[in-house]
């Protein structure tokens, strides 16, 4: 029989993480662009207390355990605030994407059963558009002091953050329950059918953060700030929000501001070390960079998701800007990130493009999370870096059923991605592709990411994408559909010629479309259902 | 009513550790010295092979989940696979320190009810002495080859490791239970009464090891070397055979090797970067290193925990050889560190001084942990650096009552740990005495570990002790115990005139005592217990 430890039986809860930091960390700083421009500064102290006003503003409001509360709001200190204050009274902080469809949003809400929402005052025209459509909601608060708090036409009880918080207590006793109580919701972008949510505990998120804080993924101290330009409305932006208090960063908020310019002045300013958003955002920040001769003076290392890094933008961070960069794979349904890349000890005096190759793999798995690669039957793939499959997760930050959902979606025990992968004996996984996306052709399979990733290698492509079309012969054919830079030429011709010299001959595209731009949907990805509705049979 | 999280339900397992490793970094090294002298060098993999394969053993002795097995051994690779098969395999690891009095070695087998013993070879003599007062133990099995295994007489059932794992299958299909199964028993070595037994659960190691990882701790990566000269037979090596497969790091485990040169050289040869040990243990090799004219190469940081580092011997690692030092503060019945010391960013423009004196602090809190101090009625001290009272810990790897003990010794869900402590306002704590070293004079307190640091400040000092005498007047006054270095002549007018310049003058010891050598303890500690038996009344 075994026997039990005699250790402390205490909850992983997130209420201790912002009172760790208070106690630990109290003068350590979160720097937060305001909604309306201005920077605002405080403490980890600071927020802690106000954290605490909100709570008890909060049960003011008759909201309890398990109530859910929304939020439509960008990276900034009120929305962090209200990350502990609804999580720490054991309610569910519900962060809505603000790019959803509006008939979506309601959905989400009403689905989510959203008792309050907090939005920035930058969605006004947004919660006009859907409060009368969710009549759970009996207040819609703003982000914001009662000077920047609108009134929305024909929404009654819309109230200003400051004027609900200020009357409230700093003092709040947060409760202590189970680890695995639920404490954010957040929904996927499907494009098809409705959003399904993802329920996420304290314990997946608290374990997740604690990892996060390791030297081998974001590798936080109070050495360090931190600017998560991933939105703190999808995914927990990556648990940083977590993760920096718990290691003692600085916490950089960029509030709307989320082009090159307004990244990279924030990023100088405030001494940011370490940064976490998709490919785009690095895209535009190094543009700007690079069109203005500037350099960075403290960015250490910037980390990479939500899809994949082109190998060029991995070459100049590395080289021309001695920026470490970092690929990481993770998705709605795991919390955060799963795997993560970078370079061993060995790679010192590997030759700079077989860095940036392994760079653009997705890397291996953090501890507490296991993957597996299987083929269409469900058998487990060698891992030898070539075999392809579906990518299957498991572990302590991965879901186990979809919120309010029938039907689990786990094959025995492990939650299918939805991506297909290849991992190398060594333990290093990449993305090849998403099921859905992957071109099937005389009995092989072409990876549409590697053929985009090709094409954007050419100076005069800015956006490609690659679908399979079907054709009499060989099942599927590439089909490619190309986005010019500005002022730039580029013929059919060419670009095939170029994508020989770069990938296996029987890869090359049958044929490729120029447009002005390409689908992208709520979370920054194209949206490939849309070009196969309009394209999908040109070759048949 | 509280909503439940849908995050898989997967527990936090030591067996995953290893495997983790295996898989993501299968190829990292283990380098180990045999307790017969050369250097073993393995990777994670083959570690992790060899510890389904002793798992295998160990229930073909006929050992099943809930069993203890005890282990009387060096830092080294086959103590690592014990580590890992014992715990996996859902028994209970019992470390033994084999600088316990034999009387007690007995009683802690007895007590922990061990079925099997793992000891290295040195112990033998120790093995011949206990191996017929531990009726339970079915088999003695030591730590080596069978040409390294000596027989000992009078006990028969003592076998080879080697003999024992090779014929075994090195595939083993770990158990999954409870998280808060008992892993790993380690007993205090009480200096009054029989030693008691902290029994680590599974979710307290690993959540204790992840941490560990982060920078502001051990900070360990796969760039890393660690060698734990803190011994794995007592509080879990500071959970650094742990923390060493979570990260991918190197691990360098020194075995019987421990005087200053052995660990010079093999710090030099494995180009370790970190390492963990008592302060007596780094006076060593920084003795051996200062004599000799050498400098470390790859060291970049000590932690160092056990007893008060003194401030001469934090300066010299930091500002001669250019090696951090952190202090920790973490007890058996804390499962590994509880709190760590380090400079914070704003240090940067201190004064030398001002950073040893912080830097012999014992830091802040991990994740996880909280800590208090109370007066002598129980109510909580002021956080302003002066006030001082028993230190109180509570947390994820603290215990909750001591192995088939009737009585928990927590007060109101807090362990007393008979620290006297403060704590700053910046959370960041500082030992003072242990509550029976504080002398109490004329209603104030003498720390008896600042006296000591002051005295060992003295060029002719190699040790120093003090503790509370009984005075008639002053209820106490502190008596000082001095041992000479070797060559140096020191008397009591010097030594008490060059603590006028170090410490309040009410603060000089009463009187001075020269002695060869002060009498120490199983963990290296002065046993004061010993000194006030015989010179606890001169005064009265």
């Amino acid at each position: 029989m075994l026997q039990p430890g005699l250790m402390m039986d205490r909850p992983l809860l997130l209420s201790s993480v912002i009172e760790h930091a208070a106690a630990q960390f109290g003068e350590a700083e979160i720097v937060s662009r305001e909604t309306h421009g201005p920077l605002f500064r405080y403490t980890y102290a600071q927020c802690g207390t106000r954290a605490r006003k909100l709570a008890n503003a909060l049960a003011g409001l008759g909201l309890k355990g398990g109530d859910a509360v929304g939020t439509i709001a960008w990276n900034n200190h009120r929305h962090m605030e209200t990350y502990y204050a609804v999580s720490g009274s054991g309610m569910v902080l519900h962060t809505c994407n603000p790019r959803l469809h509006p008939q979506q949003l309601i959905y989400v809400i009403n689905h989510a059963e959203d008792q309050v929402v907090l939005f920035d005052a930058t969605f006004a025209p947004l919660v006009k558009g859907i409060a009368a459509h969710c009549p759970m909601v009996r207040a819609w608060v703003c982000l914001a002091d009662a000077a920047h708090t609108p009134t929305i036409e024909g929404v009654a009880n819309v109230q200003s953050y400051e004027d609900l918080i200020a009357p409230c207590s700093d003092e709040f006793a947060w409760p202590e329950f189970d680890e695995r109580t639920g404490a954010a919701l957040c929904y996927t972008s499907g494009t098809t059918g409705n959003p399904k949510g993802v329920m996420y505990s304290h314990r997946a998120i608290v374990l997740n953060a604690i990892s996060g804080c390791n030297p081998s993924i974001l590798s936080l101290s109070p050495a360090d700030a931190i600017l998560p330009v991933v939105p703190m409305f999808h995914v927990n932006a990556w648990c940083i929000p977590y993760a920096a208090p718990i290691a003692g960063a600085k916490l950089v908020l960029p509030g709307p501001g989320l082009d090159g310019k307004s990244l990279y002045e924030l990023m100088e300013s405030e001494g940011v070390t370490v940064s976490a958003g998709v490919p785009t955002i690095w895209q535009l920040l190094l543009a700007h960079v690079e069109q203005n001769g500037l350099k960075f003076t403290t960015m250490r290392r910037t980390l990479v998701g939500g899809s994949a890094m082109p190998r060029s933008l991995i070459a100049k961070f590395m080289d021309t800007y001695q920026v470490e960069v970092r690929h990481g794979w993770g998705m709605t349904e795991t919390t955060a990130a799963a795997t993560m890349g970078g370079l061993m000890p060995a790679a010192k005096g590997w030759p700079a493009e077989e860095k940036h190759a392994h760079l653009a793999k997705q890397g291996r798995t953090m501890f507490g999370v296991e993957i597996k690669v299987v083929d269409e039957q469900g058998a487990t793939l060698p891992r030898d870096g070539e075999s392809q499959g579906e990518l299957m997760v498991r572990g302590q930050w991965v879901l186990s059923s979809y919120f309010k959902a029938d039907r689990s979606p786990l094959v025995d025990g492990w939650f299918p991605t939805g991506d297909i992968a290849t991992i190398s004996p060594d333990g290093v996984m990449q993305i090849r592709d998403r099921t859905k996306d992957v071109i099937k052709t005389g009995g092989e399979w072409i990876s549409s990411i590697d053929l985009e990733n090709a094409a954007v290698a050419h100076p005069a492509v800015a956006m490609a994408a690659v679908i399979g079309v079907k054709h009499p012969k060989w099942d599927e054919r590439p089909l490619m559909f190309i986005v010019r830079k500005p002022g730039h030429a580029l013929e059919k011709d060419e670009i095939l010629k170029f994508l020989e010299t770069q990938v296996a001959k029987w890869w090359v595209p049958d044929d490729v479309v120029f447009l002005e731009s390409l689908p992208v949907g709520g979370t920054g990805k194209v949206q490939k259902g849309d070009l196969r509705k309009q394209y999908g049979s040109v070759f048949s």
